[in-house]
């Protein structure tokens, strides 16, 4: 993405400045957390309508981003991102409306026991704190960020992609003051674009005031701030997603499967990069998937095995190892043909990169081993990758999908934003 | 803790090294995070059984500790923490066993459902691979650690402090090879001592290889490896604990409740450093906990407020910020007398490093208001705070316990060391 290069205040002020948003945004975090879901949920329409409402001045504001990013060569795909209009804005308000209607996570009890002495132990959800978002040109995020942070309890402070700064600027205010018509205070939802990239280094570094960063973006935002965070980090997005097409698979079913994690939408994470095939059934599949793929003007980049069992396959382009580490995010499709289970789920050990993985199999056996042995988030039997989303779910909205182990792996939902708190209650028990 | 100044190999041969290491554990852990409950338990009761009949060659090696820590001026407390004899290795051994004893996390299902369009959903307990653990001198750390994560499936890299250097590296290849007898890979305990600090940092840099580490030791320990670490870390330990004595608390009952806190044992994260007390109540309290804490040779630091209610109180020393701010882990004990619960819950706000508060009171206003506004992984009612920890908990065996938000809050147990898998049954699905 190109970043617009503005005079950065000094990194000390912007630090100085940053701290205090965080401070102001634990303040406002406060009475929320303990906020009944009716005061959060009629906030979160009241953000709606003011979105609604005021859609002519969000729009003004978009479009001056918009011209800027054609004047700085922004790419369409990126262009189309950044672009908001009524129809889209509605969208945007619809969405919040949707978490309004979700449970919620406040409040659950995760576990809870009396113990022998007679302490009531009880684990409850309760919220984070502070969230703090960084993400890239994408207006949408800003609030379905807000909503779900809103919802679960949390301040959230932003840091967007400067090719949104307008559209964003605007969108916080109106979510601020609608906030604060409905008798909560407007620091808890707060942007430090303004600051620009020392900003978002300056949210890195806010330990202790920032509860838990989330980035959302392409790989190199994820891993810098993954590497220079000191406030712990979620990882979220990366999918170098595989299909493996096992022996003793159903062609027939195979075949919609991969075209629909291929290309029903190819500029997410959930979509398939790689499709692994039992040499047992590649001469069989290979020239269907390839005839149906080139249909879809998907190019391939496949090994010698492969491309031999392609009709007019010499003239596929070989893979190399950057192929199978690749998260392509486009109409391409790297395609090996495997010995075996065991080689398909080597090969996925190597290159997956913890998001989704899939086997297509009519093996119980196979299907129990992939499950057992493979390490990803979600792991898949007989299904499209596209599943992986936390509406497809259930879970009714989505911040990203976590790539890590720790705290949240998978699509990450309210429940995601929130921490827990032992609550032990007695009458006057000791330790022995 | 003394620390010894051995000639350290160059950084990037030491990093070098512990990312081999670090391959070797996850090529190891391989096999276990697949390995049936039956098979983890009998590892364990052989690595039990080991340290005992090889309790004769740990003890030697843990003689050349202590004196080296005698030489060194290593303290009592310190001195005592390292010892080894026959009975404590029984008792290191006889954890291990219980541990077995404890039910197997992997394998249980979190959640689940079945989707509208046919998509069975489950999300399972699995193990997190690689865990690291920097400790300081108990040799005792290195076998709990080394158990729980077998337990959960999980290799273990250890990096103990040098003063334990003898006893660790026998203790490690004694549990090895009980491992390697039980046909488990040997490298599923590893340490990596002999690298000495950079070995520590080597460690905190293998992201990717290492899933999680665990801090366990005093503050600047702790604090170092949460702000250098690129590896996740679970933060553990600093305990500035409060009691709030509220107004309408029931007085004979909280004096042996803050003398439990404080005296039972000082040196631990969960005893008492701050007192509150209500202003309604100071002059009756006060006075009675301030004789019996005298009695039991714990040194005040009050308020001059406090110091005024209790007899012969201008002899008590006159806190300062910094003794708020304070974890003695000593016969030492802040006191200040509060104007009101508001006033109890700023302080603790303030000050607390969320480990365990508590409030004694017989309000049920009060106590709800407290359990609600207290930002913290244990709150307490009536209770000793001394009640945090995983056995007390019922968690069977701890780790540590976790102060920060993400992943594990409060004592950490089995369950803590495992992430999840969304594991997804479908019969050809697409995305429509």
């Amino acid at each position: 993405m190109t970043e617009i290069v503005t005079p950065a205040p000094a990194t000390d002020d912007v630090d100085a400045a940053v701290r205090a948003v965080a401070e102001r945004a634990r303040v406002a975090a406060r009475p929320l957390a303990t906020a009944t879901r009716a005061v959060k949920d009629a906030a979160l329409r009241a953000c709606a309508d003011a979105l609604e409402a005021n859609a002519a001045d969000i729009i003004a504001a978009n479009e001056k981003d918009m011209a800027r990013g054609r004047d700085n060569g922004l790419s369409s795909g990126l262009l189309d991102r950044l672009a908001l209009d009524e129809s889209r804005i509605r969208g945007i308000a619809d969405a919040l409306r949707e978490v309004a209607g979700l449970p919620d996570p406040v409040g659950e009890i995760v576990r809870g026991s009396t113990l022998e002495n007679g302490l009531r132990l009880k684990q409850l959800r309760v919220p984070m704190g502070v969230v703090g978002m960084i993400y890239e040109a994408r207006p949408n995020v800003t609030v379905d960020a807000a909503g779900l942070a809103l919802k679960s309890g949390n301040a959230v402070i932003l840091r967007g992609g400067a090719a949104a700064l307008e559209s964003n600027t605007v969108i916080v205010r109106v979510l601020a003051d609608a906030l604060e018509q409905q008798g909560l205070p407007r620091d808890l939802v707060q942007t430090v674009d303004e600051y620009g990239r020392p900003g978002g280094v300056a949210m890195m570094r806010a330990r202790g005031l920032i509860d838990v960063l989330v980035p959302r973006g392409g790989a190199s935002l994820i891993r810098t701030v993954v590497e220079e965070s000191v406030v712990p980090v979620i990882e979220t997005g990366t999918g170098n997603v595989h299909i493996f097409v096992d022996a003793s698979a159903d062609l027939e079913a195979a075949l919609p499967i991969v075209m629909n994690a291929k290309t029903q939408r190819v500029g997410v994470c959930n979509a398939v990069e790689s499709l692994l095939v039992h040499r047992d059934v590649a001469a069989e599949f290979l020239p269907r998937v390839a005839a149906a793929l080139a249909e879809a003007n998907v190019r391939l980049h496949a090994d010698d095995a492969s491309r031999d069992a392609i009709p007019g396959g010499g003239s596929i382009v070989a893979a190399t190892d950057d192929d199978w580490a690749t998260e392509y995010l486009d109409y391409d499709l790297a395609v090996r043909t495997v010995e075996s289970l065991d080689e398909a789920i080597d090969h996925i050990r190597r290159y997956s990169s913890g998001h989704t993985e899939a086997i297509l199999t009519e093996s119980l056996k196979a299907a129990e081993k992939f499950v057992a042995e493979v390490d990803a988030a979600v792991v898949m039997v007989n299904a499209s990758t596209r599943f992986t989303d936390g509406g497809e779910f259930g879970l009714g909205a989505e911040l990203g999908i976590s790539t890590q182990k720790l705290h949240a792996r998978g699509p990450m939902g309210l429940a995601e934003l929130t921490t827990t708190k032992w609550v032990v209650n007695g009458d006057g028990q000791a330790r022995p």
